[in-house]
């Protein structure tokens, strides 16, 4: 028994697949399979099929990158939305994060990380020619960086910076008010909202 | 964006699928369901897959109750637990916990429950009466309660002490005391008098 504690291979699978997962330990891991094993059949079918549906159906907007269920997300295809504001976020779940505190009007680009030569993340890595090529195509009037206030997101920024350069469109940051080092995910709506209002030009 | 914080109905069903399980809240669920998203759909597909595969082959052992994958458990089938003794259990998780301390070489009974008239659970609930059944089939010389120390399971214990009565089995009982490691002045005080009743004598 000391090899398979729960003298089934099947639940111990199950258990390791959920240790896999971020946040879940092994105790937890062993919960949650317990719970499923006790769960209704039903209930774990849903659950099965929710994350087949999510697999099947949820993809990245062809435009901004941000999480669709069609080519384009419910942000670039909302009308109301400011098209002459860009806001150029890190990763699709930042999206979220300044959509809860509502105070951006304008449309997302999601440059699918962050420069960082030492993880080997370059430019041709991140969605950085699309920026330059929606900020003409789309006329942009402003680009709001909103990116994690560390060094990778500061050599972002310094990229970009000079990337837009040439360009008309007023290139600006979230203002300091992010703690140095911090994660944007982490950061309050108060916070984030004070950041933006006080955002500023870069260099 | 307020009702959907995701921008998709279907990442939005599974966040509430999965924050329904047990020790997972609402930004848990966020974190696992994106972390799914973003997985290869190979690492998706092998969870869906424990999950069904645990669903379908895994059920009680049809003679101790424990988790098995055919009719008889692996420590019902395997010959070299002492089949004379026996140890009564509330639930299949906690023949789990026995066995991770080594300390026991016969065989299982799980109740499937403890005795708990305000819950509604009676006895022919439980299965107290294969108990008897297996106490006689299998000429049992001694019944192990481990059942936990609470109202529910002393009401259990009663029960199966007068169920019993007649058998020529031994009924014996995990002992009550202060746990190992544990400092006096946490011990409540009717675990104190118990282990005050039962000293022993030392060395």
């Amino acid at each position: 028994m000391n090899t398979n504690a729960f003298g089934s291979p099947r639940l111990e699978r199950l258990v390791k697949r959920l240790g896999r997962l971020p946040g879940i330990g092994s105790k937890s891991a062993a919960r949650l399979a317990l719970y499923l094993l006790h769960a209704e059949p039903e209930e774990a079918r849903e659950l099965m099929q929710a994350i087949e549906d999510m697999k099947t159906h949820v993809r990245p907007c062809q435009r901004c990158g941000a999480i669709a269920e069609a080519d384009l997300c419910s942000i670039c295809t909302d009308e109301r939305r400011e098209s002459r504001l860009l806001c150029v976020v890190a990763q699709a779940t930042d999206v979220f994060t300044m959509e809860r505190a509502s105070i951006f009007r304008g449309r997302y680009h999601v440059l699918g990380g962050l420069l960082s030569p030492l993880d080997g993340i370059r430019p041709a890595d991140l969605r950085l020619e699309d920026l330059s090529r929606r900020v003409e195509d789309e006329s942009v009037e402003e680009v709001v960086l909103a990116l994690s206030a560390s060094v990778e997101g500061e050599a972002t920024a310094l990229y970009i910076g000079q990337q837009l350069e040439a360009s008309a469109c007023r290139l600006t940051r979230l203002a300091t008010g992010i703690p140095v080092g911090g994660h944007l995910e982490f950061v309050d709506d108060v916070t984030l909202g004070r950041a933006f209002s006080a955002r500023l030009p870069l260099g």
